[in-house]
């Protein structure tokens, strides 16, 4: 059994962090699969996705990170180039990773009483954006 | 077909890093799958799952990493908010990432000669894990 | 359904990004499968999978990034006891991760209109690699 869906969210970007647990849980839900994975996929270049505990103070911590792993302010050739001005936003993007995939069992995301789903936004400005969820299994 | 079962471990904290593949394979070979897929995923906010030649310069090596991505000794909101002592923790396991899917072909997870499977507890204490092991395919 | 495949690809080693998209989607359209997930894996332990636009920029910017992670000359213990020269590709190769799961809809692996799938070669010398791709769904 297969069951696909989309979650839209509404970002401010520049490495704005999104708790989408909920959204998931519930196209889980929808789907009816009682055991299987779910794989929640960003279909962009400037966005990623993983888990956090989400409380505000780690958010910032791993704004932090990602600025020490590609500086807001270095030079990037992606900017030289097309004059974007979010080459560190897509540099964010490939090292976090476009997709997770979770086990569901019982019908529910197997997911750690602190952790959550978060959707991160890298680029430089506001974004409409459709996260795809796929469900597989029975 | 859909097989999940779990792996405990015990860890000692603080970056431990410990090869899970014989487990994997274990469950793997339980399952009966034949084709199909492997989620191997981690339900907390403080560990990580990912490949390495699993040998002790490479996983003195991977630690060196990690505390250049997020310092030990940085200063954490989450740890002035929440006196936890584990900020350091935390990031590092968001940006490594709680899930791994491999290909399962016959009967087998399709690793290479030298790739092994590790689960890496970032906590700055000993816990005791459970990691879960989803297996879809037929 | 279950459908696997390899793509045989020869890199040119340091950290060489190549765009892998065409050849994944070949492997969709192949597998019959309709609805469902993608898995790209790849079994070794110095090189690993992503996402991004591929375009020269960005592809010498990635570069950058992983030399800011784990540097080409740094010391590795790995190097130290086995002479391999390779300490830092593996390094990166775990950071990256060896899988990436996208869904497939409506026949098609659901990337967005600027984004690729890339496979690194972090390894130090020209590499013949097969990379795994498993097609799961109806």
């Amino acid at each position: 059994m297969v069951f696909g869906s989309e979650i839209r969210v509404n970002t401010k970007g520049e490495t704005d962090i999104l708790d989408i647990t909920d959204e998931v849980r519930s196209v889980v839900a929808k789907s009816a699969v009682k055991n299987g994975i779910v794989t929640v996929f960003v279909s962009g270049s400037t966005a990623g996705v993983t888990t956090v505990e989400y409380e505000p103070g780690l958010v910032a911590d791993l704004r932090t990170a990602f600025e020490r792993i590609a500086p807001r302010h270095a030079q990037y050739q992606h900017d030289s180039r097309w004059g974007d001005g979010n080459g560190y936003a897509h540099v964010r993007a490939s090292l976090l990773g476009a997709s997770l995939t979770a086990p569901v069992r019982s019908g529910r995301v197997a997911l750690g009483t602190w952790q959550q789903i978060v959707f991160v936004d890298f680029d430089n400005r506001p974004r409409s954006r459709d996260i795809l969820v796929q469900v597989v299994g029975e």
